[in-house]
């Protein structure tokens, strides 16, 4: 096997240039860089991750929290975390925190030992009192940690009012309201508060239920629908994440109940799934190509040391009309 | 910062004993190794990457390179291969591979220089021919490599079964079948195949329409939706990709065409999606969880050097009756 001393010698330099050149680091000529590269071709030499990581300060490896990576707003979100950070020649970790409790933990457990050079977490559900005390980057997604912290979220007090408008334009009276489950405070309350206080301004009634939105699986989404369905309430528009409005318009459609005649249907991350439905759902629309890109963005200049002068970043959310309301 | 004299002094005990806790390697008695990580507690101690890199040989991190992270399909599949990982203390690097080739490229670089223990590859679009003399461990998700590579996949030959019995049951007679892109050959090829000739077989006509099939981005499923019912072609079922179908049902209800009557769906993957669907789409359903968690089994045995037997792992479908067939 080729050693970077052959390497070197083959391109006719010294070790340490083909160390700058491997490590992308400092400066090395165009040409030089071209005969190191030929040369570590020609001899098929790979570098080893030990070579590497000591030669440079960090891993290369960003770790991502999600509660559940085939969930489509986290999986649509780690898919542009993660093609952002390849592009700044980092790769991506995944850690999916909810699915099971000692996987959590053991997740806890490797961050904590420096493997990676920084954290993005958009886990909700998780125990982040260790993290707090990192000494790594983080950056957080949609939920508060420190002042340090830099966050990023969809602007969900405007979701709010672009769902409210949408909803009072409908004409609806009885609102119930889908809401994530209450534990860990995370900025999408704003969200759902925002929504409830507008919504009750103009006289309409607001009943929220509870429904845990982290995970990606359709039965437990349609166990509430039913479960909500079979308690007779007075409810002309049903407001909540993706999933669970998609659930309700199938218990809706099974119960020869009319969308949006006899009830109205609107959803919020808006993820693509929402433009696959008959009609498609209206919903307000979260830029969650851009949360991943600016988290990914955010959380490389933390590890190179950048000052980030913003600690929180709220980006615009959108109305996809559809027509479920 | 605590170093690890400061782990081995509280614990009493030598240095190595420290790393061979840390690095869960050799054996140490109960009593040890709750000394130490007690010792380790107390102290806050985080062993850096390169200490722990340094006493192992393996980086325990694992790539799974799928076209797209965020497509139903494969962000199921990610989400078991990394789960299971995790039962054996590796992490998962996810590498969305189509998304932009230059992206792909610098993955494949990156996984040349060793940083991961082992790589499962389930991206169809790749070129793997570095692959093949690479040092490294792989197994593959549903394409051929070489004998020495494991493959895992689906049991196509009998998903084609089952659709052609469920088409045949339902009368068609002119069956336009959705089939991926060709280029690459992949195992669900066997699928598209075998389903052509049991229909022809029984004088039903199948028409093969190509379309790409792994990015998430359903407008280009609906595109091709509607310019395939554009066609005025005589068609009474339609077969393919489960967002495929999505896009067509949406198509059909758009022109009013009834499903099933005038117009059959049947889908194969038959992700969680198929079930938020109204009717719930008539699907072959593959055994995602189950495929995912047999490649992380096998890249872990072939990074622990097992001897592996087998190198075909043919793991069986279901059909989802549902209500479009």
């Amino acid at each position: 096997m080729a050693s970077i001393q052959d390497v070197a010698k083959l391109a006719g330099v010294s070790k340490s240039t083909v160390s700058l050149v491997i490590n992308n680091s400092g400066y090395v000529s165009e040409a030089t860089r071209q005969r190191v590269e030929e040369a570590i071709d020609a001899l098929q030499y790979t570098p080893s991750r030990l070579a590497q990581g000591l030669s440079r300060s960090h891993s290369g490896l960003i770790a991502v929290i999600v509660p559940d990576c085939a969930h489509p707003y986290f999986s649509t979100l780690v898919r542009s975390i993660e093609q952002r950070l390849a592009t700044h020649e980092y790769m991506t970790i995944v850690c999916s925190a909810k699915e099971n409790e000692q996987t959590e933990q053991w997740y806890l457990q490797m961050l904590g030992r420096k493997i990676v050079d920084g954290v993005i977490t958009a886990g909700h559900t998780i125990d982040l009192s260790s993290y707090e005390t990192s000494a790594r980057p983080i950056v957080s997604i949609d939920r508060y940690i420190t002042e340090e912290i830099p966050m990023v979220q969809a602007d969900h007090k405007e979701a709010a009012l672009l769902a409210a408008k949408k909803l009072l334009e409908a004409g609806v009276r009885h609102v119930t309201h889908f809401a994530g489950t209450k534990g860990i405070a995370v900025q999408s309350d704003v969200f759902n508060e925002t929504l409830t206080e507008l919504l009750t301004a103009h006289g309409v009634t607001v009943q929220s239920v509870p429904i845990g939105h982290n995970t990606f699986h359709p039965e437990e989404y349609q166990a509430a629908a039913r479960k909500l369905f079979s308690r007779q309430i007075t409810t002309d528009a049903i407001v909540g994440v993706d999933l669970a409005v998609m659930a309700c318009m199938q218990e809706a459609n099974r119960q020869h109940i009319s969308v949006p005649g006899q009830l109205k249907l609107l959803s919020y991350d808006g993820t693509s799934l929402t433009r696959l439905t008959t009609p498609v759902l209206t919903s307000v629309v979260q830029p969650i190509g851009k949360i991943g890109e600016t988290a990914a963005d955010l959380i490389v200049q933390r590890i190179c040391g950048e000052k980030i002068t913003m600690n929180r970043y709220l980006l615009p959310v959108t109305l996809q009309p559809g027509g479920t309301c």
